[in-house]
C-alpha cells in the first residue's frame, strides 16, 4: 500500500480483526484433509490445505467486518468492530471529521478493508492450488462459499421481516439462513476442499461435504443460539439474552410461538415487533424458551441432526476411501461443533460396511 | 439465491448496475488481444479474452456500488444508485421500515451486492483461465487489479483531508489515487491480461502494461476532471462544476492554487476549506480554473502523458513482438481514452525498429 495516512491505520485493522477466533473451520479442514489423505502432513499437498485453511480464515475475517457494518455492531471478540476503529481513528487524526463523519468515514474504510481481506483470501487460495490437485475446482468451490455467504447475508436481512404468526414459516426461514451463512463455509467448505486437496473426485466430494457439513453446521448455529439464553456470561464473554434483546428471529423463538398457549403466543409475538425488550422481558422469554418447550426441542434437533452428520460419514466413507483411522478422525473433527452433552455415539454396528480398512 | 422476498430484487440490480457503461476496458482488453495475438479472434484463446473482458465490467460495477455506498451518492449512470434502489425496495415492501431503516438496509444490501458482484467476476475469471496459457498468473494479476482499486479507494478517502497549502502535494496525492484507483482497473490490468491471455511472457506483459497503461490511466482521468469544468452539461450528461460543487481535491485545484496571487490563493483555501460551494463559487472557481493556467496545465499533462504512453508502445513492441498492423491497433485502443484534440501522433521515424513487421 503506497505511503499515506489511512493506509498504515487499515493495515493494522486487517491484523487486529484477524485475531481472537478460535479457527475451528481451519482445524476441520486440516482434520477432514488428514483423515481422507496417505499423503502425510510433510506432503506439499498437506501445505497446500494449510494455505487454504489459512484462506478461510481471512475469508471469515472479511466476512464479519462486512457483517458489523450492516449490523451497526460496536463490538467484535471483545474489542471494537473493524469499522469502530477505522471510524475512532479518523475522528482523531484529522481536524476536519466531527462524530458523524468519522462514523461514516470509518464504515467506508470497513467495505474496503472487508473487500481487501476478501481479495486477499482468494489470492491465497490462487498461490496455494498451483501445486494441488483439482485446482479449478478448488478455486470455483472457494468462491462458491463467497458467494454462499454473502446469500446468507441477504436472507438474514429479510428474516429480520419474516411474521410471526407463523411459527413454521419462521423456523424455515431461519434455518436457511443457517444453511447459507454459516453452514456453507463452517462446515461444508471446509470438509470440500479439505476432500479436494486430498485429491478425491469432485463429485464424491462434494456429495460428502453436503451430507456432512449440512447437518454439521445447521446443528453447530442452534448450538450456538441456545448457548445465548442457556448459558451464563462467564463461558460465552456475552450477556445472556442478546438474541432476544435484539430481536433475532431464532428457531427457539419459531419453537417457543408453536409451543405457547395463546396468552404466551400474543405476548411474545408484541415483545418482538416492538423495536426494544426489557431486561424483565428477556428475563420472561428466557422463561417462556424454557416452559414451551422450545430450549429442549433445540437441543432434540441439535441430537438429531448430528446423528444425521454421522450417518453422512458412515454413508460416503467407502467412496472417500477412509480406512478405521479415518472414519474415526472424521468423527473427531466433526465432533467439535457440537456440544459434548448432545453427542450421540455412533454405534459399532451403524459402522459397518467402513470398518474393514480400506486403503 | 434460494426464495425469498429479498434475494430477486439483489439480482434484478445486478443487472440494472451493469447496464449503461461505456465498455471501455473491455474493449481495450479485446484489442490488444487482437494487437497481440496471431490466434485469430474466433481461437479458444480470443474466448477466453473475451470473458476476461467481461469479467474486468462486472468488477467494475461491483467497485461502483462500494464507491457510492461510501459516497453517499444517489445516482449512478442517469440512475438510483444500487443502494438507493435497494432501500427504496425495503420501504414499500416491508411494512415495519421508516425511511431511516430503509437507507441503513439499502446500504447493507447494497454492501452485499458489491460482494456478490466481485465474487462472480472472479467466478468468471476462473471458468476463463482452464484453457488459456498463463493461468495461474492472469488469476494473480486479476486479484491485484482488485486490490489495487480497493488501496484506491483508501487513498481517495484519504485525499479528502489533504491540507490544501502545499499544491505539490495536493497534485501527487491526488495523482496517486488516479494511478491506483482508476489505471490500475482502466488500463493496466486489461493491457496485462490481455498480453498473457495471448500467452506472452509474464515479465514482458508486467512491464508493457505499467509502462503504458499506467501514463493512459492517469491521463484518462485528468480529462475527465477537465470536462467537469470545460464540457457542457448536454454532452456530458453531469452538470458542470459538480466536482467543485462536492470540494473534491483534484490536480487541477492544486495547479490553480500554484498559478494564484495570494488573494485568489486565500480564496481557493477558503472555499474548499468550506462545507459547500454556491453557485457564484462555481463560476467564480472555474474562472480561477482557467485564468490561473490549471486548464492549460491539464492539457499540457494529458499531451506528455500521452506522449509516454505512446513511447511506452513503441519501446515494448519488440519484446511483444508487435508487427505493424499490431502496433497500429493498439496505439488506436489506446487512443480512446484521450480527447481527441490532445492527441499527438507519434512521427513515423519513433516507430523505427517495429515496422518491420515481425510475427
Amino acid at each position: 500500500m503506497p505511503d499515506d495516512v489511512l493506509g498504515p491505520a487499515v493495515t493494522e485493522q486487517a491484523l487486529v480483526s484477524g485475531e481472537g477466533g478460535k479457527r475451528l473451520r481451519a482445524l476441520l479442514l486440516l482434520d477432514a484433509f488428514d483423515a481422507a489423505s496417505p499423503a502425510g502432513t510433510d506432503s506439499p499437498a498437506a501445505r497446500g490445505a494449510l494455505d487454504i485453511a489459512c484462506g478461510i480464515e481471512v475469508f471469515q475475517t472479511a466476512a464479519l467486518i462486512h457483517d458489523d457494518i450492516i449490523d451497526e455492531a460496536d463490538v467484535r471478540r471483545g474489542r471494537p468492530a473493524a469499522h469502530r476503529a477505522l471510524g475512532s481513528f479518523t475522528r482523531s487524526s484529522f481536524q476536519d471529521v466531527d462524530d458523524a463523519r468519522a462514523r461514516a468515514l470509518g464504515s467506508g474504510l470497513g467495505i474496503m478493508l472487508g473487500d481487501l481481506m476478501a481479495t486477499a483470501s482468494v489470492s491465497i487460495i490462487n498461490a496455494a492450488v498451483g501445486t494441488l490437485p483439482n485446482r479449478g475446482r478448488i478455486m470455483d468451490r472457494f468462491l462458491a462459499m463467497h458467494r454462499d455467504v454473502e446469500v446468507g447475508q441477504v436472507l438474514d436481512l429479510a428474516a429480520e421481516h419474516l411474521g410471526l404468526d407463523d411459527p413454521d414459516a419462521l423456523a424455515k426461514g431461519s434455518l436457511a439462513v443457517f444453511r447459507w451463512k454459516t453452514a456453507s463455509y463452517t462446515t461444508i467448505a471446509p470438509i470440500e476442499l479439505a476432500l479436494l486437496a486430498a485429491g478425491l473426485d469432485e463429485d464424491v466430494c462434494h456429495d460428502a461435504a453436503l451430507r456432512i457439513g449440512t447437518p454439521l453446521g445447521i446443528a453447530f448455529q442452534l448450538a450456538d443460539d441456545l448457548l445465548d439464553v442457556v448459558a451464563d456470561t462467564a463461558s460465552t464473554g456475552k450477556p445472556v439474552g442478546g438474541d432476544i434483546r435484539e430481536g433475532k428471529r431464532t428457531v427457539l423463538l419459531a419453537d417457543a410461538l408453536a409451543g405457547s398457549d395463546a396468552d404466551d403466543a400474543a405476548y411474545l409475538r408484541g415483545r418482538f415487533a416492538a423495536s426494544h425488550r426489557s431486561d424483565d422481558d428477556v428475563r420472561r422469554i428466557i422463561g417462556l424458551f424454557v416452559s414451551t418447550g422450545a430450549v429442549e426441542r433445540s437441543r432434540e434437533r441439535i441430537i438429531a441432526l448430528w446423528h444425521e452428520a454421522n450417518e453422512g460419514i458412515v454413508s460416503c466413507a467407502d467412496a472417500l476411501g477412509l480406512d478405521e483411522r479415518g472414519l474415526a478422525a472424521l468423527v473427531t473433527a466433526c465432533s467439535r461443533f457440537i456440544p459434548s452433552d448432545l453427542r450421540v455415539e455412533i454405534s459399532p454396528a451403524s459402522r459397518g460396511g467402513s470398518r474393514d480398512g480400506r486403503r
